[in-house]
């Protein structure tokens, strides 16, 4: 965890203070289920309750105890007991420390998921109002790096809005993979604890219970959820990539944010960097690695292993605050990200008219030409733009043979950026549902 | 693609044959709708499924194009005029190279997911079996690779079953994500060609359209694919380690199958090696890595660059057959796998009833014995079984001190296994819809 | 192993007729240190030389005989035997398959490293030869993607050649790390054979003898060896990107070699795709991704499991084989790049002589023109070239308050290129051992 | 970097503190150039020495103008100017922030090198010493998790003496990497500075000058250093696994070492939980997924683009801090590691003398007896130890047609252990030179 690519929310959810917080209400809720089937008094569940909440849990005093004891559930049930007196000997009971730890691991990973899709909301309306604010903003499409047919920039965003409203999904899917409850014991037979006390849990928890676990929810889930993150960064970094590209010194369709009086980028003013999507490329490849070890860590041994305890000591923290990092910094990169139409527009037009040829040789094909000729007529003309900086279109005019194939009304038609935008509105459609 | 890891139906989804079988269809769908919306005449359109359908595509005739125009759909579509005659000027009207080799390689990677669900069908069936079969075998459950608490060998493989039960609906949403249909031009703009030809196509093969595309279908869902099986190769991986540990010399509690009279193993009895669940160790590594060059294939250039295209033609094939090999192996790995509930047993047993110990233990102290009398109470026979190798319920019912907190009837009720096993129904219940 | 990215000289390293024929030299070699250690008698030794030095392996029926006994060694040995007679019971004496298996892909692998080895003195004598073409051809040097300062292509050239010089190095390290032969027994302790045969055995196939194995060759070598095909890779990966960034459209620097008259290119004379180094970027993501199963297969069991080899028979053939191919195909691209002088001068002076913004400042301040004046003026001439397109140096000479602090000689010279080209003979003598 | 896994030593070479001295002493050994080329006066840069070396650089201070400027290294030099007065104006001439920032972290990843190489030489000494001291302990080696033939534990600690050895030399290696320094300017000319300034800073600071770098030091030097870290971290892996094994219950024949009258684990003996290489397993897997980041960070645009920076700010630490832990965790683990030689001869003869049946065989076969009739009689009587838990040597003295074959003595001298450890000698003599 980073505190430079860190946010206070996330942050926040992997803390000392919340993890005992969370382990406190699992433990009580325990206890209800516990007193319920006549195991416990209810008298104790209620005290429990009721000293727990008032009172807070002292991360010193725990990590004094953990020195001692060398095991954390048994230094928090300890200073819990000095908290709740004699009824924190109902504390615990039939319970396993993989049952507490392990569940606040899905409250946690189900909060920090809560927070991801906040973000891929904001993120997606972001999107969507530049989207069609730039539905029309006609720039030219490119495959290779090299330009191919005009585009809009709107259907760029609105492409980028369809990609993360997948992985919107996909996060949501991934939060239901995470977001349950084992309390089943030390090998999960539930031995030494009834059943319905992990149903009243998982409930009262916001979670789901485990069908059957070992000592622990098996770890399947937590690769599938770490796999999905590292998805959703690659994700971030193309729309990052394509804002890097698109801020080019050569290209300069768009810039990230700069205030118009800030010093630094007057003497030189083509030195604004795109750092903040760099940054993004970045971060990516972090939370993408995270998929690995997560992986690495299902092949668990027998009815558990702890090795896959110290991975997500880093990888739980480190993949959800990234992350949750990277899609704000998104988030507010195309938020005010400075589009300059005129320069997409002079880019397109580079090559005076070229764009057009290809559909000039389909025209004179359609009008009779064979293909072969075709080439040549527009071959010859193309030539002239590109080694003598000429016009496409006036070329085409001034050429008989074009001219005796398609008249000058066809042949002005045929440069008709609208050819290529009539089906904005369907996309738009498609992806919003509304064209515009 | 290695042949000794593969097998035919899958491979067949890869070849030359049925990729241009598939490239033909497309084609010739999209020539419908074309006539349909009266671009082209319907006689076309019916001349090419006739002409094309009774034709077979000559891969090395293709080939052979294909060293002269370097471009491998126009060699494609040269061969097909050679078989279909003037009517072939009708085909891939507006349409671009990659509308027909992304449409391909959505529908290729959903028919590798159909082969693939019916493989874990397979898996789970096996599973199942065996799970019902081993429901009450009572075996040691491990952590850390020491021996905790009884479970039973059918508690394990309802986790597998469950499990796996997972990966195939992440596989079922994995195939989501990829079978879609874009037919949408050189920057997915429809310039040349009506969406409604994509609309048709799509439907035609089994597809989804894609809601916006840029040249190509974007590759956040073949990332989400890859990932998809790379955590499902990992739940592979921890399987096949399971069984491993458990066939290892001093445990031999199963047995991948061997034929009775098989020469080889009979010098040396206790020489069969676990070599197939080896082997799944190490194909699960292969399709674990694949989903790194899948995620890194996501930030395209624009509106495409070609760098994805090499990573497909490796992992296209080389992840669904490896994993589709792997998972036939280990159907037959459970289906076959001997068991053995005497050595599980007595694995169990090893140490005289210490398993117990835990039991005991609460049961002095739920007796009113406080909890460091107990504890010395239990420890000194405990060190007998361990130090001496003595029988721990022998030893305690020697203990007078023992006796006079917990009644012989009473302590020999703790060494009851069933006590452990009271619960498997209510997993099977869970896991199973039935518990048995 | 894709036939699209494969040469054939790699392609033979691994091909059963290769492998076949070095498992017979291992075995005819460990013969005659046998029959020098009396074991076996010396004409036995010469025997198997001799037949099978004029034998053909037979892989059809090896494969016939493997298919019966399900072990590949043994099936060889049964078909060395059908060639050499009765002295055949001779050979394998007291060995084991994984010595004859592990030193036969040593070989595999030091071969595979000669021709990488060959593979990169290719690249280097391309990328020096063009280095040296291009030593003073001034272009402008990006951070950020943004314009910085001038440097030359030659330097561009330079760097590349270092690094992968340092390739080289790298390579020829991992070469040593994995040429190690052992013969050594089931479990590596020469038990049943003497040491003496492992250490003639290695000399003979030009490999040094493994200090100390267990049944196999320890694979924290060949995790090494991938890892350093994974940086060599990386770096092939970063030449490809920096040419298919000065390719594209607004760029367009340098092009990928494309014959003159070549057709396709005419009408749409722009349209010419960097798709070789798109395809290096895709190779790349492969060869990096074996990496990581490679590092996996470390953590083998006791004395080995067998996990690692079916991951080595995926990434053994296809690391080598596609880093050669991309390798030849980079030494390709950069041995015929087309590179545009005039195109990187017109871009560097794409904001006219704003790039020497920098300097003009600097001479200001060291004129003794406070930091804060010293910027307003800079920036207020700045601002012309930016937003009207006017000379920087035109607007200099033209602003009276510039002028009182720096003559126009002293001016016109802070706009020589000259001045940040001064110390390419040294960086260049550095590299190459010789300026220029 | 997780407190729990980290060392203080290694954490201060991360901290803020390390890095403005490091920062300081680049930017006045450049002073000392600079004056030295007549630059800047001599006396400016001995003051800036005198009041640097005397000075505390404050952090917060620091930090607060980074929050005004946006800028780490603007912000340093404001503070140094505040800490030596006006003769700051002289400090940084000519250079830029990554010159100062490359060849810190150059420092800081050779001074981590040194941290971890001596790590290495503790971790070899302890494997070492306790090789010696199990030189001639005799243990089963396995193949498979399966006996195989005896070994000695000595043995195995060699092997891992002989990994680490290479760990060693590839570190060494890694750090020549990456000790390197670079002061060349915005893109790598030397521009604005002299070449020797980075000469003499290079010697100063113990680093070797980077031939030639672009903005920053070329990032394959980084991915092979970090590459080389991953497979560092899986020979650690490797040798924690193997300890894992040996640990689990049914195996026992070392176990972690655990204070003897420790509390918890006296009422289940037999539950000391190998913890502490079960944590090492996980923290291989972190350091590992660091190589792939690594590698993607070479494809950096043009002079350089920002976003390995990100990726650094993560592994550098992260990669270090975790790999010197494990390390020290491993070196204890070995120092102290509880080892059981009756309970690996107890293992090895689990099937009474079976582990001999090979050499039995080969015996009767040199004995005369066709193949076919020794591996009958080997069978026949190895089949009563496997399933009658009979004694081997006693059933075959008891079977005549052996010992008609096999006269007792030379029967009874094929079950000597002497027999599989009598290269032990040889084998330490080549991996510690010498061989007791």
């Amino acid at each position: 965890m980073i505190p430079r690519y860190s946010r206070p929310e996330m942050v926040a959810v992997w803390s000392q203070e919340t993890k005992y917080r969370i382990w406190f209400e699992i433990e009580a809720h325990a206890c209800d289920a516990l007193a319920e089937l006549g195991v416990i008094p209810e008298s104790a569940a209620r005290t429990i309750w009721e000293k727990g909440n008032a009172a807070t849990f002292d991360v010193d005093r725990i990590d004094e105890i953990e020195r001692e004891t060398k095991h954390d559930v048994i230094a928090f049930l300890t200073h819990l007991s000095e908290i709740v007196g004699p009824d924190a000997r109902f504390v615990h009971q039939g319970m396993t420390s993989s049952d507490v730890l392990d569940t606040c691991l899905s409250v946690q990973l189900a909060r920090a998921s809560d927070i991801l899709i906040a973000d891929l909301d904001g993120l997606l309306a972001a999107l969507e109002r530049r989207a069609f604010e730039h539905r029309d903003t006609v720039t030219i499409g490119r495959s290779h790096g090299i330009h191919a047919e005009p585009t809009t920039f709107g259907v760029k965003l609105a492409l980028a809005y369809a990609e993360f409203s997948r992985c919107r999904e996909r996060l949501v899917a991934a939060r239901a993979e995470i977001a349950t409850c084992a309390i089943s014991g030390a090998v999960g037979t539930f031995a030494n604890i009834d059943p319905r006390v992990e149903l009243h849990v998982a409930k009262a928890m916001g979670l789901t219970p485990e069908p059957v676990s070992t000592q622990i929810i098996p770890r399947d889930r937590h690769a599938m959820f770490f796999a999905t993150l590292g998805v959703i960064a690659s994700s971030m970094e193309r729309l990052a990539t394509e804002i890097r590209h698109l801020q080019r010194t050569e290209v300069l369709e768009v810039e990230e944010y700069f205030a118009p009086g800030q010093k630094g980028s007057s003497a030189m003013p083509h030195k604004r960097n795109p750092v903040l999507t760099e940054n993004l490329t970045g971060l990516a490849r972090m939370v993408r690695s995270y998929a690995m070890p997560a992986m690495e860590n299902v092949a668990l041994w027998h009815e558990r292993d702890i090795s896959h305890s110290s991975v997500e000591r880093y990888i739980g923290p480190d993949a959800t605050v990234t992350l949750d990092f990277g899609l704000a910094r998104l988030t507010g990169v195309i938020d005010k990200l400075l589009v300059y139409p005129d320069r997409m527009l002079a880019n397109l037009n580079k090559f005076k008219g070229l764009v057009h040829s290809q559909r000039v040789l389909l025209a004179l094909t359609q009008a009779g030409v064979s293909r072969e000729d075709s080439y040549r007529l527009v071959q010859r003309n193309a030539m002239k733009v590109w080694e003598e900086d000429k016009d496409f279109l006036t070329e085409l005019l001034a050429d008989p043979e074009v001219l005796a194939a398609l008249p000058e009304a066809e042949l002005r038609e045929k440069f008709d950026l609208g050819y290529h935008t009539k089906h904005v509105g369907t996309i738009f459609q498609r992806v919003f549902g509304r064209g515009g």
